[in-house]
């Protein structure tokens, strides 16, 4: 640990989580943005490969070297499998890494291996700290090895998280109705996200236990309930840039009130710089652009169904703002830093 | 009934659903479109209020006149609550009322005045055919007084009536996630749909059985369930002027396979003209602009639940489209007459 | 030619110019569809490939084989290029050819080549006629090679081709702002039609003279003013999936009024079944999914200028329903048959 | 002027422009934001009307009491007209005043009156500084009120302004042509902003010299010309909530190179910490959410036209990024203070 600012380095920095690392890490008053640093466009400019920082920043993405990167810290926002072997090496450099994939958010190596296939740094895996800062706040200051949580996993232990710790709720027949942005699909253009045939209509997407977040979510959730969770989860492609709604249904436990949900809720999420449990029902467009979620609930009294709602921009609580949260929390600099700002609304 | 093509009336022809009815009439070939009546906007040159119209169709539209209106067969348009007491004069005098309010939708009178207030026209209460032909085809043949169903209840319905009738899910528990394009909010400008409030976000409204087509919802289902249906229903504001896809959940009863719910969604729409099981998750894209519905399911064998999807245009099989299907069974003119076209794609 | 009703044959099928053949082919009550044939997704089931067809049309695409292909008349929707050889081809077997490409728009060899290359076909260059029908009717009747007009094309000579014609406004200076729909670029994705960078947001590209449609343009005013036309073209990216608006500026020759440029219009457009001179300003929703074309007129009395307004559905009036159009005429099947329809409005 | 922080207050806080401003003075480092004052909205809780701020902002509006309101500065966000009388009070009690609205913007009496009506100050008519800080900076540093230029003007201006004030284009014959999103009408919803008819289509607005910002921009431009300047400008409503793109179209002076164009803006811009010229083509996604502005050049060598570009986010350096720029310097508090952050990408 360094005496003087923290110098972080962005692994992966030109992809869309990458460019919102960057973005934050530029106005964070502690870090010191050191290295940015891709693969297929090390040495492109940076402000043409993010468009949104010409006269912001000058210079060219850096390969990735991680046996000679100097930092303190490393975010790594690298696809899945991609970013365990760098991960490796970097923790034995005695760098803390904060790794935006998927390649260390499992604790079951089984479970792992069925959705992702063999590991790339087995004699990491289990050791990194699940970065859900609002769960997990205590564990995340002595981590060295932190795995932020996916997009739809951190917006449904978001919503559903306080309900099943504070028993309000029955563990089973979860259903998780998720609605997502379509810059939570990557950079990397298809035809599910050419805009003529992704404007102006909504799908699912691999439904009905297909999609990798599955298992994540009910590894949180089942850790929060303290018994297995078994939940069916559904994805959704929104045309709309950023976001995720997540609306979840949950059978109340007898006697559970709007009241008590919205309470636990505040209970959980009163020391989060980030997290508001508010009265209206969240919209994606109210924390767009910024690092905040927005949670609420409902009890449907004629079917004893509690529906649990959660919005954040997927590129920020669900990716690059979640890291930077578990980063200040690590390097002990304050956990809102600069991640407290509004959004531009509308 | 008229011996030459019967003569079709619009009331409420300004508004959205109402300008789909002109649409899908002047293009019908063997209804002749009479008259165009609008409340606020009689006396409005009809191609300045509904402006793709230009070039296609001359003249104001005329007010509304139910004593006096020329036609066979009578669309109402209408505002619910403005429906029934015009809907009632046209009955008096023999028209046949193909109603797209939800004055006539609800069969029990307490349910309505629960939802709706007092009825307008009392007498006629209870004497109207459910308009969604996929499962009333025999009643509409000679139904005189005709209630087409709301948007959510025709996408929930296509969606989940097939396995509630083949007894293949549970009647109990059902959740129903929709997703609705911001038409479906009417042709009235709020905040809600001020697009710079509503564009690129995306959020849930009237959750927790506080919206009018709860009801109307489990009254469908419940009579194909053969028992009472209390469900779970959330409807949501996507930033997309046109389409609702359904996503819904029910428990699968033991040894339930996808393949049994295709074919039984098969089987129940081999005869529609409009409505297609397709093996692809739907997008409402597909069908945006056309009078047709797609349908399909997924089995999490995880947790036992079935997913069942539907995507319609909340203003063609939604609507106008559903309300020209029913008149064409009405009066025998091919069930699809008008109705079978594609929308244009992408 | 046949004595029966004409058999047509789409080439290219599978793009979004070829989709929109499909459909309208499908509805045309004198054509009969014969075949669908792609290159790349020969074999490939057509409803996967063009989803809204789910339930309308069943069959695979054929493979593009001109020289067996049996049919009257062939549609080419294919890239710029691939289009010239089997045109070859089919004229040689005595079959109209009407060719969506840019292969056989232009009348100047040299110009041809500093655009687009080498000619795929020299033997037939210069004998097709250009198809835009409001100016050249008369020459359609005959035309055995139909050279389809670009979007821009298009959208420009109508906003502006009636005001030269009639001489009520200068022939230099003319400057042509367009502002398309994505699905201009075509269905190929690409990061400049990748949603998340190009919802929300628009810009220019290939300005000043670099676009290949400006030749094209030229050509055709120039023709119509009588004297060779230089004239600055700037096409733009808009965040929508279709349509064109052409704001077009000239200058006034004195005395020139708004009421002369709309009556020159009209005059001119008085026999189209499909452009309407009208006088609110152009919307592109306003035509959306309808092969019809809206021009309007301002005259800017401070500054000597007439802004001419055209707006169209790229897909349609600026390709498909344009082909439509000119081989309605060539095989004298009523000019605007299957083309009058308005869109699905909003 | 204070020796501690500045207080700064908004007027008008309720709006669009209002919100951004409570956003960027929130971040800011030296004003205090000291009362957030809105009309209608006043006593209502400031997190309801904007939603970004739940956790952020606690409190309500408070009425405006132009007689009473402590402040150094304040910022008035308000309609037309009723920014006047307030300003003229605040200016009487020594307050310095920055506004957004256009009561101050024109020199000329006689204009003013023509577009706008009777001023609602006569006596402070005429004694604002034009706040465009890049043309205006040195005036602004003692302005005490001071008039922050409309969205299009602004984008007009930093477009065309280099070239005209560099001679390197004509005065006579500019043709503006500018697109924007629909926050740039407001927070009252309306038809042309209802999102089912505005979603999906583009369309000009108040062409041909009938929009107020017409006389602005000549007079703008025409300060920098050194001769009075008649323009053509068309405004376009782009399906979008946030951006303007100026493309505007200049008669290059004989011997004028795209390279002259660059370096005159580059000269000009290089002291602004918010504008930067670009290689690229600009694209309003480059600049949302932030107070930067993009600029860049083509030149059309075939026509000898200079087209020009210039993107900005309506809402920042449009509007609200403006005003805090002209107060910064103002105040002396650093020109860029608070406003140099790009956006949220993508």
């Amino acid at each position: 640990m360094t005496e003087s600012a923290p110098v972080a380095a962005i692994i992966g920095a030109s992809g869309y989580g990458g460019a919102e690392l960057v973005r934050l890490l530029l106005r964070h008053p502690s870090f010191v943005l050191g290295s940015m640093c891709a693969h297929r466009r090390a040495g492109e400019e940076i402000a043409k490969v993010i468009p949104s920082l010409r006269g912001v920043v000058e210079g060219e993405f850096q390969p990735i070297r991680p046996e000679t990167l100097e930092c303190d810290v490393a975010f790594l926002a690298l696809p899945h499998g991609a970013s365990a072997p760098i991960a490796a090496i970097l923790r034995e450099r005695g760098k803390v890494v904060v790794d935006l994939s998927a390649d260390f958010r499992l604790n079951d190596k089984a479970v792992y291996e069925e959705w992702y296939g063999s590991h790339g740094a087995p004699e990491h895996f289990g050791k990194a700290i699940y970065g859900l800062v609002e769960f997990h706040r205590e564990a995340l200051k002595t981590a060295d090895l932190i795995a932020v949580p996916g997009c739809y996993p951190t917006a449904s232990s978001l919503a559903l998280g306080p309900l099943l710790a504070a028993g309000l709720v029955e563990a089973g027949g979860l259903v998780i109705d998720a609605k997502s942005g379509v810059s939570g699909a990557g950079r990397n253009p298809t035809p599910a996200t050419h805009l003529p045939e992704s404007a102006g209509g909504i799908r699912a997407y691999k439904p009905a236990g297909t999609h990798r977040h599955t298992p994540e979510i009910e590894q949180m959730l089942g850790e929060l309930a303290g018994e297995p969770i078994r939940l069916t989860f559904t994805p959704h492609l929104v045309p709309m840039s950023r976001g995720i709604l997540v609306t979840a249904y949950a059978m109340a436990k007898p006697g559970t009130t709007q009241e008590q949900c919205m309470a636990a809720a505040k209970e959980r999420y009163g020391s989060s710089p980030v997290v508001d449990v508010i009265d209206d029902l969240p919209d994606t467009n109210w924390v767009r652009g910024s690092a905040r979620a927005h949670v609420s609930y409902r009890v449907d009294a004629r079917t004893g169904r509690v529906v649990a709602f959660c919005s954040i921009d997927n590129l920020l609580k669900g990716a690059a703002g979640q890291a930077v949260q578990a980063a200040n929390v690590r390097f002990e600099l304050g956990e809102g830093t600069a991640l407290r700002d509004p959004g531009a609304w509308p």
